[in-house]
């Protein structure tokens, strides 16, 4: 193929793409959920949907089977824009499926894996990732060969091409029982990776729960990437670059509809914005309105989102002067 | 244990206990149902079920995992008066799981396995075995290994036991794609059956559509069992003993409002009237009447179901000396 006849991306997510079966009742666990809902789901899947949302131009490499599920999350995708012919559909497995609580709390979710790790280093498109400038993965991705070679792959791939390299570690000792196992793969990946988005939570969950933010970062930043932003509920959003922290945005108070799916949408803002040559505390700020949309709406966000507004509301709040900081978070 | 302290049964049923998720949606296809309920399922735990709600004593022999789900089944087998201590829950496995649509036709399914195919033949209780009067079985069970071996041992020891030895043969391609396989299996298990229940769907499965009834009658009495309940939906069942058609039992037509689980129901009354006593052709007649009971009921049967006005029905038939033949079927 003629290198002009490939559509150029904005980011490739490499990774889980799921079907999320959501309780409709509202309830803690799982063991009192009735009935379920089917949604696209995973968390790099949701990131390139988002992105798409805001404009981007997105595709996901994962592997499903080519059954009802299968088909479901391809037409999914394909809905919101995602481009979906890096896909790998493969009759001998099945996709992947994820049962979710529906709570305001922490979700308790029971995952079946099967098509999602499968995917094999060779699995993965060269052409893909040439023609992306982020490429993004998940530490759920990680959790089991043959997927973890397939994102070392696409990094290593993403690296000698100059592309930005993205990585959430959603880390779960219950999707990934061996911690040591973790605690190992996750520096020979980082070294790969140019920014990355823990949460407390991931943080606490990696490294253990005594540390302080500034420890966490540090920590983060001594794997490799340059640009770490420490997402911590309540307590606002920490943006480090280079081994300093370079600014916090705080939380604002909203009207929480649905938690499902904050933090992808936070993400998906961040990159965007960087996308569009932003600072990164910017993309922080940027990023905190995306979450912001998807934390007050009832159901998904809408399928074309305006970056300008979203800008112009930041320009408000540098034009006002008054620190976002002023409701007193750190 | 004192072998006076184990309660009899009346029925083991060994194989699989699955969630079944099944769309809320009245819809053919899985691809187009969004939402799904959560259900006991399994052919073999049916059976079980539907025995003990006709006064049996009823226990289930299969694998789950810990989580949720497991801890549902086993909480629902309980509530419907099942015998729950002989079930293998395993922290190293999930609990299967299998998404159905619900239709008033030919159900669409997708299965995702785990525990049910894992359990092994020193999973079996003897004890179990020892206590039943019937010990019963599927296709499905059979279709992998270790389980496969599993449904051996049980019926190799209810042999020796003098048990009553039944199988049902929902022999289904997509849960057993090695064809071959299974036409080289079945006849190893049957050696060790008494009495089994193809549909016709079933046959022509197995053996090929091209056959007549009878000529499946032959073929499944010459793989062993002494009875063959052969299953033909609108064209009523057909009983055959020692080789020869005893009986013919027609369809009467019902009102289906939930054609899900009517044949375990149909089997779960069968074997309840030949624990009564009955001859095979009175436990078919009995059996319609519970599988009409499930057809026309929306949603589950009554936990106590009183066998008296059943058998009351079955004498009003003979006395009005009426064959229900009457109707035209064959």
């Amino acid at each position: 193929m003629d290198a002009s006849e490939v559509e150029a991306l904005d980011i490739v997510s490499v990774g889980e793409l799921v079907v999320d079966f959501i309780s409709v009742e509202q309830i803690d666990t799982l063991g009192n959920a009735k009935t379920f809902r089917r949604h696209l789901g995973g968390s790099p899947a949701n990131i390139a949907v988002y992105v798409s949302k805001l404009g981007g131009a997105a595709a996901v490499v994962s592997k499903t089977g080519i059954g009802a599920f299968g088909k479901f999350l391809k037409s999914q995708l394909a809905r919101h824009g995602v481009i979906t012919e890096y896909l790998v559909m493969d009759h001998r497995t099945n996709t992947t499926i994820v049962f979710v609580s529906s709570t305001s709390g922490t979700p308790d979710f029971k995952e079946f894996r099967s098509g999602d790790y499968l995917l094999s280093p060779g699995e993965v498109s060269e052409e893909a990732i040439d023609s992306a400038r982020v490429v993004h993965s998940s530490a759920f991705a990680l959790s089991r060969e043959p997927c973890r070679s397939a994102v070392y792959e696409a990094f290593r791939l993403a690296r000698e091409g100059g592309k930005v390299v993205s990585f959430d570690p959603n880390y779960s000792r219950r999707v990934w029982p061996d911690h040591k196992e973790a605690r190992r793969v996750l520096p020979e990946v980082y070294k790969y990776v140019d920014i990355t988005k823990p949460s407390l939570d991931d943080a606490g969950r990696i490294f253990g729960r005594e540390y302080e933010p500034e420890e966490y970062l540090r920590m983060f930043h001594e794997m490799g990437p340059i640009t770490v932003i420490l997402t911590m509920g309540k307590d606002g959003t920490l943006v480090s670059e280079n081994g300093r922290i370079s600014g916090h945005v705080p939380a604002r108070p909203v009207e929480v509809h649905d938690a499902t799916g904050a933090g992808d949408a936070f993400w998906a803002g961040f990159l965007t914005a960087m996308l569009d040559g932003e600072r990164p505390m910017r993309c922080a700020l940027f990023a905190r309105e995306v979450a912001e949309m998807k934390l007050e709406q009832v159901g998904p966000l809408p399928n074309d989102i305006d970056r300008g507004p979203i800008y112009a509301r930041l320009e408000e709040i540098a034009e006002k002067g008054t620190s976002p900081a002023s409701d007193g978070a750190r």
